[in-house]
């Protein structure tokens, strides 16, 4: 009991007042801090066999991600009354389900990437059928830690299940697989607007939204609020995939630890393909503002959710 | 609510009270006739988009497995009190989770198979990068599925998350995932015999084991039959794995639907290659008798899976 009370006082981070850039990079990166701790709790066993597995799955968990999607849970679920403690195995859950999907795309048979975040892909560090269990693993992993959560008394079992089914619907063939799908079967193709929005939807804006709406779903939130999270978190995810595109034309290959020019040289269809680099980045500020003025600024985890927002839409890697 | 009731009744089965070898096949039969209807229910969509993805997924399900998984878990569920309706999500989330784990298990970088169950496999049909995803589709979809329970008032919340939570373990790296791992691993080698019993353990007998728990915990059964489910899913996920070593030996191609001699020819740890033929099979017969003990004879539900533990020993598919 007493570790417990410890590791929550741990857990409590200061947020900067001010939505500037340097204030929310700060916060982002003191929640990635204590979400680190957790993740490598959530991986490690006492008995890690067989020991190659662990390793692959570590590897690609730590391999450099920003922890936005389990930091906009956080905060969500906080703003709906749970603490980072209470939201912080779903959290978890959540980016780990975000790195099997990196794992498998990157797999020869998908986008065949050798680099991703500055460092050898999982296939290329561990071959090839390592790769494909280490992601399977880490998707059934994210179940096993969202699980956690029946361990905790302030939180409904009922509000657990609903918020995992949301999670699993988000990452499952209505949304980011099948945007996966979408992707490969755009290739090569020309493709409507109403496909492509459809297609960056399911692919990325499925799991970003779901992160918020799954962290106001544990905490028992009502209608009003979810329907609040949903736009939020609908517009935000639909900007970061918008400025993804946007920097795979325009950004540091450095900078970003992987190639950029990718979508050109594989015909992929993106928005700045579609609409032009110039309509693209009025687009992303749209649905920006967009996510701040579903947020407001009521408390101080809505704020930090909308910063984050900014944060997106404004990033250079 | 009209619909409802006469799906239930549908669902009744007649069993046969004899253990002799056709009475379990048809009762088998009957089983796997009401899971496949809820099977292509669970998978299907008002809208299947992109189709492909779900092209594929239904075309595992449906490559003729023989429902060994979903039907003990129903009959598990059944002895502890719910209805095979009430199960029948947690049963077909089982029986999605093992056709995941063959679809990647076929894949080049994997087994490399090109034929299961007399038909192409998943890559050879759809292509590498629709199979790995379909595969992942159908793990998603299977928590997807598990958490219909939530709206069955006859199962509580933490009996759904107990049993989920089971299912996520045996399924993940330290069961379903570690097993194959270890698999890939002792190719070319000679392992101890204490690897191949965990190798085995871990590779067919978690999601065995756990297919039978899987329905007592989700049922709310106690502690003491718990124990009873859980030796008697032991004893019969490893005698069924021993017995699918010796038909790789001894077994009729046609029959069976996919390559025998296979594992010789990999060089794969098998109970025949480490203990022999003669003594494999003894143990086969061993381990059936020790799970259909821990069934005992008390009501026609266990009866049955007692009589499953002999069918599988003495199956020659």
């Amino acid at each position: 009991m007493k570790t417990k009370v410890k590791r929550k006082k741990k857990m409590r981070i200061n947020y900067s007042k001010s939505g500037k850039r340097g204030g929310v990079e700060k916060q982002l990166a003191a929640l990635a801090g204590i979400i680190d701790r957790s993740l490598l709790e959530y991986v490690s066993e006492k008995k890690e066999y067989p020991p190659v597995i662990y390793r692959a799955m570590k590897y690609s968990i730590f391999a450099g991600g920003k922890r936005l999607r389990p930091a906009m849970l956080l905060l969500s679920a906080k703003a709906c009354g749970l603490s980072f403690t209470d939201a912080m195995p779903a959290a978890c859950a959540v980016e780990m389900i975000h790195t099997y999907s990196l794992i498998h795309d990157d797999l020869p048979a998908m986008d065949d990437d050798d680099m991703r975040r500055g460092k050898p892909t999982s296939h290329r560090k561990f071959g090839e059928a390592v790769a494909i269990l280490a992601g399977d693993a880490l998707l059934n992993r994210a179940f096993e830690t969202f699980f956690r959560c029946r361990f905790n008394k302030r939180i409904k079992p009922e509000n657990i299940l609903a918020s995992a089914a949301c999670l699993a619907g988000a990452s499952g063939v209505n949304g980011m697989i099948g945007g996966q799908v979408l992707d490969i079967n755009s290739e090569n193709k020309r493709i409507s607007r109403d496909a492509l929005s459809v297609l960056h939807e399911k692919k990325t804006g499925a799991l970003i939204k779901a992160s918020v709406v799954c962290g106001a779903m544990l905490a028992g939130a009502g209608p009003g609020a979810l329907k609040k999270f949903s736009v939020y978190g609908e517009k935000a995810g639909l900007a970061f995939q918008i400025t993804d595109d946007i920097l795979d034309v325009t950004g540091d290959e450095k900078k970003m630890g992987k190639k950029v020019n990718k979508d050109a040289a594989a015909f992929k269809s993106t928005y700045p393909a579609v609409y032009g680099l110039e309509r693209s980045a009025a687009m992303a500020r749209e649905l920006t503002a967009g996510a701040c003025s579903a947020m407001g600024k009521t408390d101080s985890n809505t704020r930090a959710l909308a910063d984050i927002a900014l944060f997106i839409t404004g990033r250079n890697f």
